[in-house]
């Protein structure tokens, strides 16, 4: 998080329902449509993203509805799960976690299956580092009637995303990631069609933690909370919201690509091989490295950790593979190449011939062509 | 939040698998053990304590079980809509809400119900100013073979509470109420009869944000978080439970039913009246007054707040009331009798005659009597 | 402090050198000059006012220069021992210490004396909560062509101060008082009469912690720190002015008039003596009482401390008095009452008669009169 | 500043004469004597250490007194300033600014001047990123009955330091640099040799912020501080205490050596030239690199902040040299590393031809050699 994050984050709490944080409750809901582009209504939920994700899927899933969900890694994975728990009829599109779900074969897919409904979709698996194209994705199922769920909890504010052009439904944000904010909130946007469908769903939560029902109805129709929401969370969202619209949505994302660049090119002159197998659907917020037979994640990170004080991440599962986050604040400064240094050294050590040298110089040659951003000021 | 609380939760923010924090988070589970005084398996959810009491009834209640809730204020009555909702054949023991329900009513009632299972009590009716009596209930229902799920939200620190002694099963505390914490996580503790009938619930939470068996087999069983922890709201919990540790859990208890009796002496002295029935079902944590008719909680709250900066809390739907929190911080020093004035001079304001001198010095030779705590320094 | 202050203090320390901090150390100088109400030079000098104010005398006062100080309390006092100590042919003014010398004595004195080159006043003498009436003086002074030093430290904020419109050359403000802001900084402004003199002064500092001209030459000259400032009081001492002008100035001397107000009846009617002889002398930021013989100070303050947790100021050697502050936010809501409460109970359990229920009522009575600020919302 | 600095600088603030602020701040007295390795009396200021400084040099020197000053930078050389304008006979040993003041000079010297009463030394002179023998100087200035004052502001806890066992007098450390503390107040030890010449000193400051002798006689004497304390800094100042002591004063030493090794290495290795003229000499806190002739650091400087978002230094007036910093938190991890980077690809940028690659290569294979400590968990 960023110090003027942190700041506002412990900044001590007033009461829930002091006026002067109503009010706050409601420009930060504001902020965040804005940073979803979408005029739809917006939703901040109390608890993780996953909290978000699964709420979204409850409130959406009705019993025996034809779903399909686009897999090309374990998020993707663990939603489909999901959807069969909650009593959807499953249909899959998988590819290998190294690739991604192409927007023609989802067309194909809706056009032999019209009956489905709902489409759930990641934006950015960041175990894997891969991206799906939602900008052609999200057209091709509104054209189809159809809904979308997005899980776009790592993309927002290091890619381009656009609910409303991009015809999405329901898209669930964190905080923590691109906007360097808190983990303790899910930000949600549904659009009228996906409210809807909720509202059609006998099966949707309501008084229940899980309930987006109950913030539309209690908190959006007559100003009360379901339950005590966290101040200090919600100051620590609006900071790091702002923080983004300050620096600019365009201009963070032009920063996380270029990060995102330096990172692959130090990746390639080190040696190492790239996990993503195109360049087009590599994500811009997490670069993920092919680790060779023999060494594992789990060796790297530990390593990396212990002897120099870098935390780096593995695949969690997607494969044998090390991350370099380049997410909000460490899409800044050399940050990128002191992750790429980390995995280099730690590989040397392991005993994989590595050029770190050249690794490192053509990482900085990437940063050294773009004005890199500074990391931001405190307030 | 005391000063201490609140240096802890503003403090930066660690990784969530740093070693560091893995011990803290085990660490602080011991400490809550400690506080409900029990050697049961203790769980930290990240949410209000309305997800702890949501995942505690969703994981017990299977369709058809035959419950018993005891209804003695709105957050009973609301207890019993979910134990309804999650399909439990529900019976209800209820009494107006400025009474309890008996111990001896309870036992009366499960002997001439073999059937019931389960036994869903509040301990402190916060919006009312009511308590149950734990200590006898508790053993009843045990006695009888069924299980306890005890909404503790607010009592535990500010009166005596003895989970094992008391064989209660499933408790659910939430550290912002007489710790003194921030609001955002639940306590819960798990006895082994309570696992059990969860295990055996196929209806049980899984891969759920609301799953308390997440917790325990993928956090207990293999060290890994079912999604990611307020690494902020940890460190104000353990901060809160080392103030109420250090100071004493019997101290914290005397400290709170002083400030409860200089309350109530005051509100006598004032010439008003108590809501709750009977002084032994008053509890130490919050001191309701009847209103009389013609003057409402809302106008009496507004006014308090608008004229006074003194926020008082009406009875949320449990009757015309006020209530003075005393709570936490808020039971030391004259704390209770900044709410006895502002109540008192809002009603004069209001028209109603009220003795606020006499009820001042009341409250004041109650806290005379005995040495009353200072406010906590800090660190 | 107020949360929004805590929150600056506490947020995270960038580089003293980084553009945004240099912004913001000129914009809080143009703050502090607001608040002062002149458009004269502002210093911010690390350190507490104490630092302010030996800074200011040393820089003024060249050997042998004939200079007049008033004394009304043991700060004015202190100020004589410095300014002998600094080389000044001193003249002093001196009266009881629950008194204030008469601006036209003051104009007597400049008549007999019209060497006098420096006039040496406190605005409010905190230890006996007595006033000097600097709106006279100050013109008085600069009429007879000589200087005014001003310590202004607890009154700006809590009753009117007008740099430019009073004449006045060279004022220190603490904010620490009616700020609410930390205490590790010396607010100052310098008018050119006193540049002129201070440039005159072969004694001057200079190369030294207490300079002046370092801050007026390095700093506004060429953009130099004379050394590393604390970026942290910075945040603090910005945030406290953004309060104040938010508020209002206007407003925050009615508010801390009412709360003084209210404290001096509640006195009377508990049966107590005011301490300063006059009620147009009383400060607005301090009502000091007077103790009967036979109870000291010390013991009413331990008394109180210990007990009851509340903490009050003895006389600091000014007399046998006990003071309430109502200070920045301590003169919001029932602060002053708590304090009230607190002597009174605190007398009646060391067997002083008081009448303490009449105090309380006659103070909430002035307070229900106008409309009490409430305490300060965060953020 | 580490997490847990932070997180004490930004605790809510206690009443400055709370018992445990009084009894923190004695124990943090503790804390420093054992840092500098000295049972000697330890005062803490109010103020930068640059305050610590002046007050240190007014309070030795009286007029004529004659006073040895080594001036190997700028600090050497306005320390002499100071003494001069305190009235001291000064003498110098001067060197280049890349050089040290040889012990044996020091000894020679004194033998032919045995008037010398005072020998002024500073251990790092962090502006050209050298040191002195103080292991050495200290017991032959000793051994010749005169004082040291030694000005070890940014070299304890990076590189041995041993007050009593070298027989130096007054120290003056500062919390902000290789504790890793906040940076408002200095750090003092005062040896009963030193009080002696203080107490002879008529011209030592009393009553004023400069005044050692106020802290001795009010707060060690009375128990009353001479001036409001920070009560914020001294939280900070504490927490930064223990993180050394509970890394081992060793074991930050080992690391800040290993650091600047890596440094050194990685200079050479990327073709450039260390700025002192010798390895023992050289800083273990801060390494100097010394740049040709073309090139300044103003333009180094800016281009490194405005492209790459990484501070540097340059040589404040001792030379045309870059520093990269490696003090407290910034000698862990590649910390180092990454300033070798902005250093050199900022150069590369500019047109000097550099190795890049090399130098990181050389630089991570030092950190490779021994186990490279982490960054230091919150709390």
């Amino acid at each position: 998080m960023s110090a003027r994050t942190l700041a506002a984050l412990g900044s001590p709490v007033t009461y829930h329902y002091d006026p002067v944080f109503l009010e706050q409750f409601r420009r930060t809901e504001r902020k965040v449509g804005q940073i979803l582009r979408t005029s739809a209504e917006v939703i901040l939920m109390q608890g993780e993203a996953v909290l978000g994700l699964e709420a979204a899927a409850r409130s959406l899933v009705r019993p025996g509805m034809p779903v399909l969900n686009l897999v090309s890694g374990i998020f993707g994975k663990g939603m489909g799960y999901w959807l069969k728990d909650f009593g959807a009829e499953l249909h899959e599109l998988e590819v290998p976690y190294n690739d991604a779900v192409e927007p023609a074969e989802v067309e194909r897919f809706l056009e032999s299956h019209p009956e489905i409904e709902l489409v759930a979709v990641v934006h950015c698996e960041t175990p894997s580092g891969t991206t799906h194209n939602l900008a052609e994705i999200g057209p091709i199922v509104k054209a189809h009637g159809a809904l979308t769920l997005v899980d776009c909890v790592s993309s927002v504010g290091g890619m381009p995303f656009e609910a409303d052009a991009w015809r999405l439904d329901l898209c669930v944000l964190g905080p923590q990631k691109c906007l360097g904010g808190p983990p303790g909130m899910s930000l949600i946007s549904v659009s009228e069609d996906a409210w809807k469908a909720i509202l059609a769903n006998p099966q949707a939560p309501r008084a229940s933690f899980l309930s987006l029902l109950d913030w539309k109805e209690q908190w959006h129709g007559q100003g009360k909370f379901p339950y005590t929401p966290s101040v200090a969370d919600l100051h620590g969202v609006e900071a790091a919201c702002d923080e983004l619209l300050e620096e600019g949505i365009e201009a963070s994302i032009a920063r996380h690509e270029r990060a995102a660049r330096a990172c692959r090119a130090g990746v390639r002159a080190m040696g190492l091989e790239l996990w993503p197998r195109r360049e087009d659907i590599s994500s811009p917020t997490v670069t993920a490295i092919a680790l060779r037979a023999g060494v594992t994640d789990v060796q790297v990170r530990e390593h990396a950790r212990d002897h120099y004080g870098v935390m780096l991440s593995g695949g969690q599962g997607a494969g044998n593979l090390m991350r370099i986050g380049h997410m909000g604040p460490t899409a800044r400064s050399f940050y990128p190449v002191v992750g790429l240094m980390a995995v280099g050294r730690t590989l040397s050590d392991l005993g994989v011939s590595v050029r770190i040298g050249e690794g490192v110089e053509a990482a900085l040659e990437v940063l050294a062509a773009g004005r890199v951003v500074q990391p931001a000021g405190s307030r």
